[in-house]
Formats: structure tokens, sequence, C-alpha cells
């Protein structure tokens, strides 16, 4: 586990430092938007989602400097959804990553603008800036663009999560916390793996391994993601915590209670870890990242 | 001018005819973000961005059933940046083609995910619905990424038209207020007339006369905009009118005054006719166009 924590703060060290060479600040004015991107881009993050697709590409012997600029989408597309779900309309957070919240730190309105720049970032980059064929390049935009939509991905998780759900039973509350996760994080955690399978120009049998090994570490990760807003240390997760409970809000810790809430999660990373077997000892940092998922502090 | 008018609103009659097949609606309560986006793109508007790109592509000989994807792909575009714009944070307007806007009619957090989804969209149609070779599609991503984007494109113009400038000498005014305009409206313009001429594989000649054409009515459109914020009725536009007068706003009227900025508009009109001589009369249509753009009323 110690090994892997280097491994990944080195590929984040790597990865922070190609940031800039992908945003080149405008002389006028309107570079403030760019700024405020940039600002909220690089204040850190673990870099978990490039990460996942660079292992993911590794496996079928893509260099991690060719899914850079993928992954650099992937992360721009990451970055808008946290900045307009930290809006006043929406989570009203403050904090993000340790620092100010983008609206805090500029305005609301760079904010919206920022957020929409990183959005439309991330199909630029992928159609200008990754080295690969016009078929990869169309099939990531599409999947990436219906991994963060309004019909069934990001888009559509985070109108559910908003959308007030009294009086269920418990039958319903378990599918639509399900359906939340899914959209809200599972889409984006599954494109990373699959965007990586595609780079790697994978057969059936591994991509559809690397989607199951996505959704069982999706679910994880919301699971985690849960108990940490509980049991997490307000500074070192950089954030507002116990804000879900104040509010009352459907997780997988109001539903099943912490208990079970923990061995669901690391039931579902030994599945992960199974899904990896065709792989053999080259998805090794893959099954670490599962531990991982379970076992950050952070 | 009778004429154009009926072509015209043939074309959007029958564009509003195809947004149903677009949209298929969520079964669960994610749906609200779907409703929310099909509200404003249904809600009306010229549909000029997709007929420019249609008349484009069919100087090349390509039907309108083929562009429709790329056509709608851009409205959809066009929408979300008028969802934006018109959130409180923003321009905070109430009205939007004669109806409550996005987050009047539903609320704030829907309004910012609505225009989210629509933004994603747009790209997910590009990649997912249009029938062209992958690299026309890419090329297409990458161009509406341009020229929807924060470091030269629509949120760089959206930015910077926020952006007070105070004390600027009239070359600068002049300067800025068509950098603004060439940003947050001109870019769109541009890419429906050189996304036609991608579809239609045009050549090096005939994709620049259809950019100078697009630059041209661009400019032309945005001083018809503000002639129409003060000589406009608020019932046929359908939204607040005089804003950019009482704000101080810089606009073209403001800088050069009622009748020197109708002039400017009627030179760039002409201008942009005469760009079009290599399609000889099968440029007819976006002839009469130009001449539209000055002479609506609505």
């Amino acid at each position: 586990m110690a090994e892997f924590k280097t491994v990944l703060s080195d590929y984040s060290s790597w990865f922070n430092q190609q940031i800039p060479a992908f945003f080149p600040v405008p002389e006028g004015m309107e570079k403030r938007a760019v700024e405020a991107m940039h600002y909220s881009l690089a204040g850190g993050g673990k870099r978990l989602r490039p990460f996942l697709m660079t292992c993911a590409a590794k496996l079928f012997g893509i260099e991690q400097e060719t899914v850079l600029p993928a992954a650099m989408s992937l992360e721009c597309l990451h970055t808008y959804s946290l900045i307009h779900d930290d809006l006043p309309a929406m989570d009203n957070d403050d904090l993000r990553r340790g620092r100010p919240t983008c609206h805090k730190y500029y305005d609301e309105a760079t904010a919206i603008l920022a957020g929409d720049g990183l959005l439309t970032y991330a199909f630029e980059i992928l159609s200008c800036r990754l080295n690969a064929a016009a078929t990869v390049k169309t099939e990531l935009v599409g999947l990436l663009a219906e991994a963060a939509g309004a019909f069934k991905g990001m888009v559509a998780g985070q109108m559910l999560d908003l959308t007030p759900a009294d009086n269920l039973n418990t039958l319903a509350a378990e599918q639509l916390i399900n359906r939340i996760e899914e959209m809200k994080t599972g889409c984006l955690i599954r494109y990373a793996c699959e965007a990586g399978a595609v780079l790697g120009g994978a057969d059936a049998a591994r991509r559809q391994a690397l989607i199951t090994y996505s959704r069982k570490i999706g679910t994880a990760f919301q699971i985690a993601d849960d108990i940490l807003d509980i049991e997490g240390s307000p500074e070192l997760m950089g954030k507002t915590l116990g804000k879900d409970q104040q509010q009352n809000k459907l997780t997988f810790i109001n539903l099943y209670g912490l208990d079970a809430a923990k061995q669901m999660a690391g039931r579902l990373i030994n599945e992960a870890k199974q899904s990896l077997q065709i792989f053999g000892t080259a998805a090794e940092t893959l099954s670490s990242l599962a531990d991982f998922i379970i076992r950050r502090s952070v």
C-alpha cells in the first residue's frame, strides 16, 4: 500500500507538471476565465481518474505520454463538475481541496464560465491534442459526452441527487442511491477505464473486464466517500464534512449503517480485483488501486 | 425579403419538428434536467445558426437531413449559452424568447445543469448521431469546442463582456467591442458557416469565402442587435430591452452613435454578399440572409 501511494503520487506530480502546457493564458481581460479554470484544475486532487486511464491503457502497452491528452481532458471535465457542484445554487461549498472554491476565490459568474470553459476544453483536447486515429477520438468524444451527460450520465446523477425523495421504502431507497452513485460518479470512473481500453485497442473481453472493474470500484469509492464524510478529518480532506448527515441525505451509511457499508465496500473491492484476472500480473497496479480506494485516509 | 422570410420560417418549422427525436425523456426523476433542456431549446428562436449551416452545406450538394445532427448540435450549444447567460449571477434575465428563462421556470440549479447538459449533448450528437467520416466528426468537434471555448471563443467573449472597462479611449473601446463581438457571437456564426464547408468537403477558397461571409454578417448581426435593443418592441423581441443602455454597456451604438452604426452594418452586409461571388447564383439564399440580418424587425 505504501508502495502504491508512491506510484500514485509520482504520477500525480508528473501530471501536475504537464498542466501549464495545456493552459496558454490569453493576453486580454478574458484571461480571467482561463485563470479560474487553471486555479481549480491545478488546486490539487489525487488525479485518480487520469491515473486509472493511464493504468488501463498501460495494459495494452500505451505510454502515459500518449494517454496524457485524454487524461487531461477527463480531469478538466471532472474539475468542471466540481466547480459547478460547489456553486451557491448547488451544494454551496466554500472549500474544495483545502482552498476557497472557484466562486469564492473569483466570483459566481467567473466560476460558471470557468466550468463551462473546462467542459468545452475537455472535448477540444480530445479532438485537437490527442495523437490517435480519428475513429478513436470520435469514440472517446461519444463515450465522454454520454458519461457526463444529462440522459444517463453525470448531469443526470446530479439532477437526481438534487431531487428530494421522501417516504421511500428500503428497496426504493436502495435502487435510488445506486442509480445516483452510478450516474454521478460511476460513469466518469467507468469512462476512465473504458477509454484506456479504447486507446489500447482492447478486445471485447478485456474491455468488459475493465468496465466490470470500474463499476465495482466506482460504488466502493462512493461508499468510502460517505464513510470519510463521517470519519475523515476536515484538515486532511480539505472540505467541509458531515454535510450529508446534517442534510439527512440519502447515503450508503444512512441506508445500511456504517458497519454494513464497510463490509459492502470490502466485498466490491474483492470482486473488482477478481475481474482483473484476465490480465494476470500486469494488472497489479489496478489491483492495488482498488485496495487504496477503501483504505485511503484522505 | 418576404420570400426569404418564408424560406427561413419553413426551415425553422421543419427543424422544430425534428427536436423530439433528439430528446428521449429518461424515466426517473433525473428527467427534470432533460425537460429543462427541451424547454429552452424548443422555446422558439429563428434557428439562424442551423439554417446558416444548412445553406452553407447545400452549396456543396449536402441535404438538410444529413446536416441536421450537426445543426441540432449547434443549436443545443447556442441554447446552453443563453441559459447560463440569463442566470442571476450573469445577465439576470427573466424573459427569453417571450417566456420565463430556464431558471425562472425551473430553478437555478436545474438551469445550471440544463446548460451543462446541452453543452455536453452538443458533442455527443456530433460524435454519435452525425452520419459522416470520423475525420469530419473530429474536425467539427475541434472547431465547435474552439468556437465555444474560453481561450478565444464564446466563453472568452462572455468573460470579456462581464469585465468592466472604464476610461478607455475611442481606439481602445473600438478594439474591445470588436473583440467581444467576435468572440461572444461571431465565433459560433463562423462555426455555422465553416461546418457547412467541412461537411461539404469544400476546397480552401470556398471555405475561406464562407468564413469571410460569416465574419461580416456576424458583426452586422451584433450591430443589429444593439439597434434592436433601442428601437425594437419588447413584445416582438420577447425579452427585456434597453438594458444595455441602462447599464451603460459598451455597444456599437454607444460608441459610434445610431446613424453611423446603421451605416456600418449596411457596409458589412454588402461586403458579406460580395464574398459569396465564388458560388454564383447558388448562394442566393445566403445573400438574402445577409440582407435579412439588418432588416429583421424581431
